[in-house]
Parts: C-alpha cells; structure tokens; sequence
C-alpha cells in the first residue's frame, strides 16, 4: 500500500493476544498499517451481546482517527460492529470487514457461503447479510465450532475444521466462493483455496482482514467515502454511556 | 391488563421529560405498569449512534428486569435498540415497539406506512424492516420531521404534521395500515384514526407503545419466549464498557 | 380473558366431534368463549377444495357474530380460509390462526416451520405465507402425515410424529421457533416444548387457537380491526349459493 | 381452433347480460366453443366476497366439463375463483384468465401493468400474483372504476377509461406490457394497442379471455395438465354447501 | 399447426446430426414448420461461451425470418441465446424454448425443477430464470451430466440419466413440474412423466421444443409481439462482428 | 498503481474517438496502464444488440490479455458485455465496470441509482442488476438521453444532463449514492459530488472506470480470481464467428 495513505484498523475487542497476532499477521503485508484494539468491549465478538458491548468504544476509535488525519477506517471484524453509528460520526470511510469481503465474493462467484465461529454467531451475520440485501446471494453460513479466541490455539485443528466446513459448503450447499468469516482467520485463505484445489476445486477464499484493508485503499484512491444522506446524526444531543460489567 | 403480570417497560433514553409523559400516558391504560428509562444513554433515539449509546444500559435494565422476577420487558422504542442482545440474555419475552407494531400492521392489512420523526431515523427503521423481512409489506416510512422531545411541545403542530404524512401515505403510498414509528406518539392513534374517517379512509393506526404492551401481556398468556437457538450468548467471558460521552 | 370482551371462535368444519373437543380444550382456559362450527362445510379443512367449500357458511357466522355483539372473531383453522372476505364484510376484527400464529412466531425467532397435518394442506399454506409476504421467514411446511379428524384418535401416535417433525424441523431445517398447523393440535404446544428442551433446544412452540384468541383479545384492547382500504366490498349486488355435496 | 378439442368456458358469474355478450365476443372468434355461466353465485367478480362465493358453483362446473368430456377448462375471470380446487378436482387442464395473461405478458415485456375494473379488485389481484411469484413483475395494478357490469354499458367511456390508465402505466410505472384485468373487457386489446402506438408506445396489449382459451388449446397440444403433487385432495370426506343469500 | 401460420425454428448450433435429429422429432408433429441451425457458432450450447458465439448468426437467422415473412421465431435451445437482442431487430414474436417452458410450468404447478445436460450449463440457466424474476419458482436445476450432442448416442443411458435426475428432483426438492433443459430432449417428456406416474408422482413434464413452437403458435393466433418500450435498438450505428475461432 | 501489476483495460466497441479520449482520460491517473478497444464489435455499447455484437471480440481480447501475461483484464463498459464468457475462458480476474460499480456503491450507502445514456440502455442494466441480485438496492435507473459517442461532444450539456438526473435521483428516488451509467463518463464524478454538495447532498458519485480498475488492483493485489465452479467451459469442441454486419 502506498506509504501515503493512513488507515486505522480497529480490532473491536479487548484481547491482547488477538491484537499481538492480528497486527503481526496483518504488518507481514502492510509494514506501516496501524492496529489498535479496544480499551473497553468484550474479549471477542462472537454473538449479539458482544456488538453492542463493542460499540461505544469503536465508535470512539474511529472518531479518535479521523481527528488525527487517518484516510480511512477498517473495522476488522466479520461482523461490523456499530459500522452505521460510525459512518454517521466521521467523514472518512469505514470499512466493515464482513461487508467488504461479501461484496468482493459478489464479483467472483454467485454463490456465497460464510465459514466462520461459532454457531451463535451465525445469527449476527444473516442480520447484516439481510440490510445489505444479499440473502440470495449467501448460500450458507457454517460455523466451525471455534471460537474466536481458540482459532490459534490449535492451527492444525483449525484448519482442519475449516477445510471440513469449506468442502460441506462446495459440495451441499454448492457454493462458488468461501468468505472466511472472523478476521482471526487471517492469512488462512490460500492454503484452504489449495486444499480445494487438490480437490479439482476452483473456489476462491475470501481472508476479510486484507479484504477490508485493501477496500479502504480503493476507497481512499477513488476519493470516496459514506453517503451523508444515510449515515448522518440527529441534531445534537448528550449521549453518555456508563462503566458497567457484562 | 390482569395484576398477576409485572411487565416493565425501558425507555431507551435518559429523558426526564419523555419518562414522566410516557408513564403518565401509559399509565392511563395500564395504572400498574413500571415505566423506567436509563440513567446513561441518548437524550432520544433518533439515529444509528442513538441505538448504538442506548444498547449497554437497556441490556443493563433487561437483565435487572428478569431479576426482579418481571414477566416481560418491553423495550419502548421503534427502533428497537439492542433487541436481539437483550433477548439473549434473559429468557423472559422482550418485545420491541416497532418489531410488535410492524406485525400487528400485519394482521390488519398488507401495505404498512410508518410515519416516524426525522430523516435520520428512516435508515434504522429501514434496517429492521429488512431484519424481519417484512420489506415487500413496508410500503413506505415517513418522517414528519420532528424530533423525539419535540412531540410534546407543540401538540397540535405535532398532530398535524403526522396527519399529514399519514394522508399522504395512503394517498400517494397507497398504505393501508399506519404505525406510528416513534413511542412518544403513544396516544395520538386514536385521533389519527378518526380525521382519516372523516375523508373516508378506514385506516387503522398504530400506538407503538401500547401495541408493545399488549404484545407482551399476550406472550406472558401463552407462555411463550424467544427461541433460543437464535438468542443465545457465545461461552461466557469478559464483557465491559467504559464511561464515555458523544 | 376479561369478560367484558365477547370472542366468536369458529371451527370451518361440520365435524361434531372435532367441535367437542376443541371447545372443550379452549374452555380450559377460557371458559365463557364461544365455540361454534358450520351447518355446512367439510367436515375437515385438509386442501384448497376444502377451503373454498369452507367459505360460505364462515362469512355466514362472522357476520352473523357482528350482527350479534362479538367483539371479534377468530377462524380456528391453520388455513385462515375465506380470511380476506370475511374481514370485507364487518368490521370487527377477524383472526386468522395461521396468520397470527406466523405473525406471533416472527416476534420470537427468525426461522419459522409450521408442522402440519397432510401433505395435501402444504400447498394452501404456502399461499398464505406468499401472501403475507413471509417466504423468507418460513423456512419449512411439515407434514405429521396425520389427518385433522385422527388427531385425536391416538394422542400417542399424534404426538410422537409431531415431535418426530419438529425435532426435523430444528435439526433439518435449522428451524427456530414452530408453528403447529393445525387448530385440531391445540394444548399440545407445551409438552412438546418440554422434549424439545429435554434435548437442549429452546425453541417455543405455538398454539395456533390459543394465539388466534390472545390476538383477537389484543386487538380488542388496542381498538383496532381491519383497514378498510383493502377488505371492503363492491358496490351492492346479489350474491347467492345453492346447496351442493362434493 | 381445431375441432378435435373441446373446450368449456366458465363465467364464474350469474349475469344473463354478461354471458349474453361474452359468448358473442368469444363466439367470433371461437365460433364452437362451450360458454357457461354460474347457475348459483355472485353477479360478478370484483371482491374477495364475490370469489368465495362463485367457488362452489365454478368447481361443480369443472367436474362436469371433466365428466361430459371436454378436454380443457377455462375459468374466463381475472381473479381465477378457486382455481386451485378446481385443479384438484379433475385431471384436465383449468386455466385461469389471470394467470394465463400474467404470464404471456412475461413473454413479451418484463415490467406488466394489470388494468383492473374497481379499486374494490386491486387486493384480490395482488393476492394470486404473490401466489404466483411475480411481485418484481407486476409494477401496478390499476382500476378504470367501472363494474364489471357496466363495461358494456356505454363502451366509448370505458375505451376512455381502460386507455387513461394504459397511458398512466406506460408513463407513470414504466410499463411495458399490458394485460386487461377483467374478461369482460375482450376484444378491446387491438384498439387499445393501435391508440398506443398512435402515441410512439409499442406496448402489447392482453386481452385475458382469448389469451386463457389459447394457453388450454396449447396445453391441450402440449398434453399437459396441472400437477397432482400440489393440486391434490385429501383422504374422502363429507362436503356440503348450503343455499344462502349474501 | 394451422398451414397459415409460418414460424421459424432456429437452433442456435451447427451441430449437422442436431439439426437431423431435431427437425425428425418436430416433423413428427408439425410436418410444415421449417427447421434451421446455424452457418457459424458453437457445436452445442452448453456454457457461457456458447451462448455468446450463438448470438450473431441467430440474430441473423431472425433477421432474415422476419425479411422472408415468418410469422414467428422459436430460438430452440432452453439457453435462448441473444434472444433479448433478436426481439430488439424484429416485429415479429421470438420465443425462447427455456422461457416458454418457465411460463408453461408454472401454469401446472409452484415448485419448478429444471433437468439440463451438463453442471457447466447450469449457471446460464440460473442467469435467465433471475432476469424472469422466477427464482422463487424453480426449486432446483440439475444436471444430467451428457452433453447436448451425447444425448442420442445412448438413448437408454439418456433416459435413465433423465429420470434419475427428475426422481431426485421430485423427491430430494419437492419439485412439482420437471422441465426438460435442453431442447435436444424433445420426444422424451411422454415417456418420462409415465415413469414418474408409475410411481405415484403426477409431475407434468415439459418438452421445450414443443413448448416453445406451441407458444409461438399462440402468440401470432393473439396478435402479440414483444414490447418495444424494452426491446428496442438504440439510434443506427455501425456494428461488424469479424470471423473468429475459439 | 504499483508498476508490478499489468492491467489491460477493454473498451468493448470500435469508436476511435472513445478510445481516444479514455485512454487520455485514463492515463492521467494510471499512466502504464493499457487501454484497447475493439477490431470488430460496434461503435458503442447502448442496448441487446450492441452486447451480443461486442461479444466475440472482447473475448478474443480477454483471452490475449492473459496470454500475453497481464495480471487482470477491466472491461470498460457498464453493461458488462460477455463478461461470464470472459471470466470462463482465463484464469486471470475480469472486473466488469458496472459490477464493480454497484459493489462499491453498496459499501457506501443503501439506495443506488445508475444515470445512464439511453433510455435504450436502461433494461441490460437492469438485466444485470437482477443477475447480481442487487435489485431491492438499486432504487433506479435514469438516463441522460445523450448517447454514448455524444457525451464528449457538449460537455456542458453532458454535464447538466447527468446533474439533473442526479438530483431527480436523489430527491425523487431518494437515492444516497449514484454510479455513473457509462464509463465514457470517466472523469465527470467529482464535479457532480461537488455539485451536490453545494445543494446539501452528501452523495458519493461512482466513476466506473476507475473504480474497476482499482477493483482489478485489489483483486490482484487479494490474489484472487473468477469461481471456477461457475465460470468454466463444457469439454472442448468447435466454436466459430462468421464475419457479418448488423
């Protein structure tokens, strides 16, 4: 990426291992990319409650980035947290990286299933498939039975569990394209679309993290950012949020 | 509705004035019912960051509810916020305003107009409709442009200009079914209702707030929550929030 | 119920002993309803012919509970047949079980099956979901393969093919809430919900004719019944049926 | 058409007058065909009550046609009354003006307008193209306001009619096609479409009775009839309908 | 056919024993009609590439029917290469043998199944059952997996590939029409749906060669042609398309 | 651009102006980048016929490009033509412009509208708009009335055409982003957005051109590329164009 774009990539979780591994999978490719995750939020997002718990401080990530001149932001999670409530606060684009990588699978293929944690997620991700209005598009969303956390911990049980999953949703639900569906899987995508291969398969598979980076820069490049006719606030208001435990 | 129910009701926001209108309003029906609002949050839910701020203290009085030995929550609020996170954290029923209206509509007629209070509260409204899949039914959304704490300051103003949105929803929309898209509506309908007479439009419409109400009066009855193969937390784990303003 | 609300049930058959039962279930828990069935019709609603045969001694009776002083009325029969007519020619409301069983499924999950009584009754059910706009929310018709008049028969039997299809419903189907299809299966809702949880799925189950009654009671208590805009005759003419058998 | 077929026309109506005149219309052209009407039924078809009403006597007539040998059936109104029982009753082909028109149309343009008699029409047409899956076809539904009885009434005024909403849908709802929405408006389709090419518009234009008689000759040819999977009865049972008066 | 009508049946390959085999089969039944195929273009049609190579000379074809005063133009291939372009160069109806047999289908039933040649053919069909707005109509495409010139080599290997697929097709999708996908099937539709009935299972099956010239035939006997608000050419321009192998 | 990557751009008609002028247009921000046009094909792409005709050579072109060792091939057309051809007959990625357009739309808001040429050209949009299954996003289609060879001769006019359709768009349609119709409007983008703006519009304009150029760059940069389970030949056989005129 060139040296004269900023892009902010937000992690929204509290995990320090998760950032520990996701910023050095993702410097391997963007040296200079900023990664940061949050300071309060759940530990993970994996299921409906931890969004909403991920979002407060998201939202204020992503407003802290355009006050420090980042060109745009990523939000490096499948399932986009808080994205309208933050394209409403800033000027820049946001990059949700669920939605960039179904939108990207929309141009290789027609038939598109999701791979991704648990099966408590699932539900979180048909919902953004649903506003996004691609429900004929998404095939299937598998769940690996991994959670976030756990993804690398064992890599080989990870792999393995993908490529089962993988494989189920070419050969059941004939899917053309596979989106990884949690940026925790990361830079698995090319020797899962290799074992597919092998197997006279020709699916590409979608990593979201460098998808939803790479949307940003082509965001940045074209000079394009959020319509202001949809992601915009109300009049001014107090909005607090208190210190609570979930 | 029968004393053997304890229902409480969650105003979404911090509004002084909005609690103390709402319980007054609802409590001409419903004498025993507990009207609550959060102690941090929105002022108003009018936009994507208003449901965002109002998610962490609903769950909060969501959960304290089912503690508290409540029979149902109902969240007083069209937009729903936080909904499907704080039906995964109890297993009382928590019905939400726009969700109950939306389907009430349903059972009336097949072209549904919501008349909400600003522009920028037509995309989250949008959200849910596609959430529920109810798009084909939604024929239109409106906004009378009046925020929530508006409402009640200048009645006949407020009166008129939904009047006015409503006939132009069955008018130029061709609706046969209003709901009103915002809670502090609660108690208009009815005057609503009669003005579309009088021009011979036999139009129901819809009290978001009472509509909630007796939703969740009617799935304490039968005895019935939500699922909870879709409503379900991830393994526990560490979940905070931290006190911020916006 | 309150009793100061007067609820007209009617069964859409002629069968004498499908009235006893039925009445005699719905009085359980609400005993000074009223429960009638037609002088002539099917003696079971099980297909399209039945519906259509179904439809004038219905619209008969829903008038006639107008004429009398019902507050509403509710059609005790999955198939909702003649709904729209019936509603055309009163205005008090009308209740169809299908459409407030689905409707009422929508406000607990996402993924809506309706387990039924015979393959044949699949097809009017798919109508009526395309009609209300919710293909994509029922995600699978079952057949119990169990006619409407052998229900009771052997509860034993009706039960496990029951549980047997729900359990498919959840496992096949990825279902989340269950609609049971038939009015002729009422009061085995929670018993089922009970297996169901026994193999760890909190999946509620749905009464169709208790939903239909808590519908019409809570229609009643909102003030509201059909739009006028679309259920509603043509101007006045003769309109007469001759006697037939089929 | 070949003399080898026999076709019945059904009016599911019990005008004299109508029947008078749709016989001489279709006899211009068809000069063998059987034309019937109801003996029992509404006078004409333009409400959800008028279509339950003229089911009984419809269906009685298609087992007949099926009984006296007649190859094919069609049922000569828009809104096809109780097509679907009829389907289920016999083996021959039932073909319904509406459907056979709807999906002509989609064989020539791919946006259809439907113009209609009454306002009071609109919903029951809307029902059977959500039956059919057209919905993202069907891009409106317009009424001339004339009853069905009065077409024939002063026809200068109703040619002026059916072509002010022609022209509204071409212009209005970008339609491309056409299709009369009523069978008492056959043999207007020519002088429709020549008006609209008078005004640059190379719009078809349906006229629903030929096009139905057409669709049972090319089933007939094509030895095809409706499917036993979806259009099928139930185990026997009683069936009885009484003599009533709407 | 009635001698007076003149319709052109282009197969839109240059497949010497197709174009033998084919114009044998349609004789049989329409001794009259003229039969022709392509000077250049693909052996078969089996893919996204074939479909491409087919236009121009098909295009060409129904050029010149029109100039020689044909009646009408059935493209004879269940793909209906350039068929939207050939209804923009002419007056006279083109019809699409897969698109006529959609339309036929859903005249006979709801749940339409599709059986064509090869899995590399399917996405062509999927393009232009989206384009008709069907997709919630056809329940499944199969495929055979022979190839449109393989298919009367081994003309029981044929049928009994056929039937598998329509079993499955009936059984595994609750298919209730099964239209043959690939022209080169003619003839094959009788024996077939015998098959199917000595199971139990009345599925109409469509020829789509038969089909196709019996809508055709329909067509002209209405005085329909397609819409020239959609199929219509731009203003004049030079187009050449030069000689070339792939 | 990185110089590592080879680009070819395809402009699919024979215009020596419009070649002309895109690739200065082009080269201004992508200065190495290669931009080709048709041998054979017509003047510009503007309805059905210009598609088919555009086919056979922008093949060849594709074809070429990767044998010649390019990384990714853009057609530079909305219309997209042959584009499932072309991603059957290479591996490398083939990003058409409308595809990309409407993609990158969806990442910005949720109500898209296309301001296209002709009114010609509005239904193969609209044909690949239904293949994407995008239609609930795409709210409308609107044309300049200025062909695609005009556009460059009156910019001014040009310019206000596109304005004032843009505006229709956004306050009649309630769009929230535009793409832009034609990549012969390459470069017009930013002047729009600056002029909406200046009416309180915050509506991203799309260029199509180079949005899928810089598509190409991130697929290339993703290694990805076209599904290989939808995009894929049948088995080898004969395929030929003849030369000819239209």
């Amino acid at each position: 990426m060139s040296k004269s774009f900023k892009i902010r990539v937000i992690i929204p979780n509290t995990s320090k291992d998760f950032l520990k591994n996701h910023r050095a999978e993702l410097q391997k490719e963007f040296p200079e990319i900023e990664v940061v995750s949050l300071s309060a939020g759940p530990e993970s997002v994996e299921d409906f409650l931890d969004e909403v718990i991920a979002g407060p401080d998201t939202i204020r990530l992503v407003k802290d980035a355009e006050e420090k001149g980042f060109d745009a932001v990523v939000i490096s999670c499948f399932a986009n947290p808080a994205i309208d409530a933050c394209r409403s606060v800033v000027s820049i684009p946001v990059v949700g990286a669920g939605i960039a990588s179904l939108l990207t699978a929309l141009s290789l293929g027609e038939r598109i299933a999701v791979v991704t944690v648990l099966k408590e997620t699932i539900p979180s991700i048909e919902h953004f498939v649903k506003i996004l209005g691609l429900t004929s598009s998404v095939v299937s969303i598998r769940a690996a039975s991994i959670g976030v956390l756990e993804l690398e911990k064992d890599k080989e049980k990870t792999f393995s569990a993908l490529l089962k999953e993988s494989l189920a949703a070419v050969e059941e639900d004939r899917a053309d394209v596979i989106a990884l569906g949690c940026t925790g899987m990361a830079g698995i995508d090319k020797a899962l679309m290799k074992e597919l291969k092998k197997r006279n398969y020709g699916i590409p598979v979608i990593d979201p993290a460098r998808t939803a980076i790479r949307w940003a820069e082509m965001l940045v490049k074209l000079g394009l950012s959020s319509s202001k006719a949809t992601y915009k606030l109300a009049p001014p208001k107090k909005r607090t949020v208190a210190a609570t435990k979930f």
